[in-house]
């Protein structure tokens, strides 16, 4: 499959690595055309790489692996035109480092990034999933021994199953993608990250992950 | 011991009546002295019942089973001298009904209930635990099966420990208690609330709760 990937930061790379390896046509996107991130990694899987706007209208779905806190101006960078109909995998958190560490998130409560990306670009169908964990992780759910989980949510059915056919090839059993229902869920898993990022502090590593138990 | 709980709620009910089977000497608090609930448990259960006040002045150690939205007025009611010194579990989590379903939280993101109550009331010794999960839960881990986790976070280390004995004998093994640190984290373990909301619904059940894996 043809994909786009926003973002050169370390979940970029590890989200378009793995999805190169897995034999999919990648390209990277980025604020530049030649930015140096991306063209050390196209040059170095193979994949492509160029601005946000070739990335989205490159892939027939496309990952959103941008800072939350510039993710809806990337995403205007790129083009509704670019990604109407299309699947975006918004892996994004809202997180606000201006203040020092930890960080705040610059939405919750009572809205989320997820939401925001879905009422900004109504053609676009969105599904939010993967941000809460590790990007390691998230690419090879068996770095983390045992089963764990990963969440997805987005108001439309048939691309939550797509993104769950793409979990799968990473690694994660169909038992452990949970369906949390419509986009609204991401205020739930966005606003678990203050206590992921108490867990890193707390375990010592990012290697780790939740399990629902019941 | 001689245990204060504060609030007459389903929450209130539930560790006050398992403290009471474990051998303690319970007092349930309510604003007032002949609160129905509260008189209701105490012929029950053969424990105590009084103002927030006495219930306070009455324990060595104090649950705050209280309505997150009230608990900082319900603390005042009860007073910081019949506390001061002791230590307070927190168990209430900031839950804003008043938009109606899903809940907001009053506070979050930059601040939390746990540090609020804390900064409040500074001669507290506030452990912040147990409310990530249905009250059910709380007090008999072995409801969901299998390994689960509890977090506790407070400033003081001795707290935490005498608190972690009073979880330990309400069922829950030493390794699955998870010390996140300072009353800080009660920003991490408040606001995973929607995501647990979130899970309540999709599971349709109360009786989950998350596991760690690493």
């Amino acid at each position: 499959m043809r994909i786009g990937v926003l973002g050169t930061g370390m979940v970029g790379k590890a989200i378009a690595t793995r999805l190169g390896s897995l034999g999919h046509d990648v390209c990277m996107g980025s604020r530049t055309a030649d930015n140096a991130e991306a063209t050390v990694w196209a040059a170095e899987s193979g994949g492509r790489h160029g601005t946000f706007a070739d990335a989205a209208a490159f892939g027939e779905l496309a990952f959103n692996c941008t800072a939350g806190a510039v993710s809806l101006d990337v995403l205007a960078a790129a083009g509704a035109e670019s990604l109407d109909g299309k699947i975006l995998v918004d892996v994004s958190n809202p997180l606000d480092f201006s203040a020092g560490m930890p960080p705040s998130l610059t939405v919750c409560n009572t809205d989320s990034l997820g939401e925001q990306i879905q009422r900004s670009f109504p053609g676009v169908r969105v599904v939010k999933a993967l941000n809460t964990m590790n990007c390691h992780v998230m690419v090879d759910p068996a770095r983390v021994p045992g089963e764990h989980d990963v969440f997805v949510c987005g108001n439309d059915s048939d691309a939550k199953q797509q993104v769950s056919g793409v979990l799968e090839s990473f690694g994660w059993p169909a038992g452990r993608i949970v369906d949390l229902g419509g986009i609204e869920a991401a205020r739930g898993t966005e606003m678990y990250l203050p206590l992921w990022l108490t867990l890193l502090g707390a375990l010592g590593t990012p290697d780790f992950n939740v399990r629902i138990v019941r």
